[in-house]
């Protein structure tokens, strides 16, 4: 690694120096297995010839990942968001279903796809997730499911959400597409609600490049998952009005499995980087690292900083333009809300300002790199530039505000 | 390859007998690469470290698709049926499309996801493709697009839908899953329409294992295309109002790429075969096999035998079955047509018995194995069996109206 110390607020990327690293570091996982061990799973397909609908590998991820999550049913899916769509469909679920707008915004399309209108409901400014509060206060009459989203991992309040969804005979379900290897009270994240749907995808902590899958325990709404994904006769368990096709390949599953194997070590890795990052970055003013209930099981993937403005003396947005400058790519993640998207911000305008702490949170998050693409070095880099930011505030914030001449990335 | 000649019905599988084969002969192409190539290619993924989201594989199998097929734009994504959806979202149609009643299921459910009612079209009798004048007859007053399937490969009457469609300002656009390769006027199949659709799924003559692609000379249908099928901000290319996680991996492009080089190859080698079955075939009462027009390029990844019960004192549905008792797994290929499955049975009865040619193929068509993992010797096999079945129709049908009894697969 390449890198260049910072002494004046010239020495920056974004005015002109040289950036610090010499190559992009990126957020995002990149977890992958060592190629001897991919070569390996996949020679054993081409040796099968069996390399898609429903082979002995996607059927082996499934009962892996069963046991992993302890909940009866794993069906496995070419990606998340299909998954997602998928279980909104097995759930029969008409008119509305309340969901957070402070996510990606696929979870809330793989909704609209399904056929279903979003009702945007804010989150709690401390869990960045919905409670049944955030739930209550936006429901209207044809709300037919809620859709929590367990944020950075950390799970959603489950028990008051079902308790709100009995009350009102809602179905719920969650989108656990960061939250593989998180647990709530002992309990893995993958057995609480209707369903829970997690992603694969090459940045997440459990990949294998696309993919995704649902969770159940219900054995009608795993035949019915099982159905809608695939257009087979050969798999078909139960009558359903509408099939796609969202299978998953072999490939994909001699992928997940070795993944799985590496979790318990990717999540100590993470976990290390994580607590390297919250050491750094603790005692920086307006820095406050979003941390995890250290009881339970986490997967530490997600390194979330809320930046006050005020404290920092500067803002996310300065930060990550300065980031940039030393070839860092943070994220503001997520911005902006769904609710300010297309097309939700224009059929469903109502919702615009009525959602401050997803405005606010969109405004302050941070994502910084984290993952096997990343380094204790990299980290110890990373801060040590924010540090320069912070402690250089006053100097850099007026250049800043000067424009974006000068920037070198 | 282990045989056994049939000398007596008794001797046939259905009837307690032996089988023929000793493994079953599928129908679908798996035309996969040898597993050093695709080592090779993979290898490089894993040294490149860039797995999915558009990586160079995807873009170079995109240009070379595009150069193969004499076409613009070629958007490759995870599956020919979320590209049909993408297609129709892209094309921005509304209300109904008309489309064929006797095809794959998933070329109508598609267009379901896409928001979108099928309006039925019965097909010609002789190139099982819809035409003007089957068209002109199911339209109706909120039909926004044409979808023609080019069903077998044998392309759908181009020019007199495109007047259609000009004349009544419709969209048009095909589903050309069956269709890679495939020429019209000598003009390749990728060029016609405003978009057209190709799977690569591991049954068909070019395949990814899973795998689709779009194809279009319209530079603002392939913005929306690409926007459409991915969430990734990189990748926005035009404003849409959803989007949806249907990419290709980088994986899956390997693959493709791999296939595009021997596709020429498997091409002749069907050709072969399928000459083969024609040749063995031709001369037994009652069977008419689909034949291409050799003045064009064709992919002969499909025998299909139309069979006439009266002529052949046995039905395709008796054909199916004795094969079955032998291992040979021909399929009743489209059984029943799309207006029969649900959902469409129950939302659009009107087109119950409307559709008189589309039920009487789907009564009549039998598809024979036909592709890598069968050899001359199978046809011959298959072709002897069909033989000794004809020949022996008068005393097999009585036993076979005598029910199931005796089945041994």
């Amino acid at each position: 690694m390449t890198t260049r110390a910072k002494r004046r607020i010239d020495d920056l990327g974004r005015f002109g120096g040289d950036p610090f690293f010499d190559s992009p570091r990126h957020v995002g996982q990149l977890n992958f297995p060592e190629w001897d061990r991919f070569r390996a799973g996949m020679q054993g397909i081409f040796d099968r010839r069996f390399f898609t609908n429903h082979g002995p590998k996607v059927r082996e991820l499934e009962e892996r990942l069963a046991d992993h999550l302890g909940v009866r049913h794993v069906v496995c899916m070419t990606n998340g968001t299909l998954a997602l769509t998928v279980a909104a469909r097995a759930l029969e679920l008409t008119g509305s279903v309340a969901v957070p707008a402070f996510t990606f915004i696929a979870s809330v399309q793989a909704l609209s796809w399904a056929g279903l209108d979003p009702v945007f409901c804010d989150v709690d400014p401390v869990t960045h997730n919905i409670s049944a509060r955030t739930v209550r206060e936006a429901l209207t009459g044809d709300v037919s499911a809620i859709l929590g989203v367990h944020l950075w991992g950390r799970p959603c309040p489950v028990d008051e959400l079902s308790a709100l969804a009995s009350e009102r005979g809602m179905k719920l379900f969650f989108d656990a597409a960061h939250a593989v290897g998180c647990s709530l009270g002992g309990r893995m994240v993958g057995g609480f609600g209707d369903v829970e749907v997690f992603s694969m995808h090459a940045t997440k902590v459990l990949n294998s490049a696309e993919g995704g899958f649902a969770t159940t325990d219900d054995d009608g709404l795993a035949d019915a998952m099982r159905t809608i994904r695939s257009f087979h006769r050969d798999e078909k368990f139960t009558e359903v009005p509408l099939r796609i096709n969202a299978k998953m390949s072999e490939a994909q599953a001699v992928m997940g499995l070795l993944s799985l194997e590496d979790l318990p070590r990717n999540c100590r890795r993470n976990a290390e980087l994580h607590a390297l990052y919250r050491e750094r970055l603790c005692c920086l003013p307006g820095f406050d690292v979003v941390a995890f209930d250290e009881r339970e099981a986490n997967n530490h993937q997600y390194l979330i900083v809320d930046v006050d403005a005020d404290g920092a003396g500067l803002s996310r947005n300065d930060i990550v333009l300065l980031l940039e400058g030393e070839r860092v790519l943070a994220r503001r993640y997520f911005t902006p809300g769904a609710h300010r998207c297309p097309p939700y911000r224009d059929d469903f305008p109502q919702y615009l300002d009525a959602l401050p702490v997803t405005d606010r949170l969109s405004e302050r998050l941070l994502q910084l790199p984290l993952g096997e693409g990343i380094t204790v070095a990299d980290v110890e880099g990373i801060c040590a530039l924010i540090r320069f930011f912070v402690e250089n505030a006053a100097a850099i914030r007026p250049r800043l505000e000067g424009g974006h001449r000068g920037a070198k990335a």
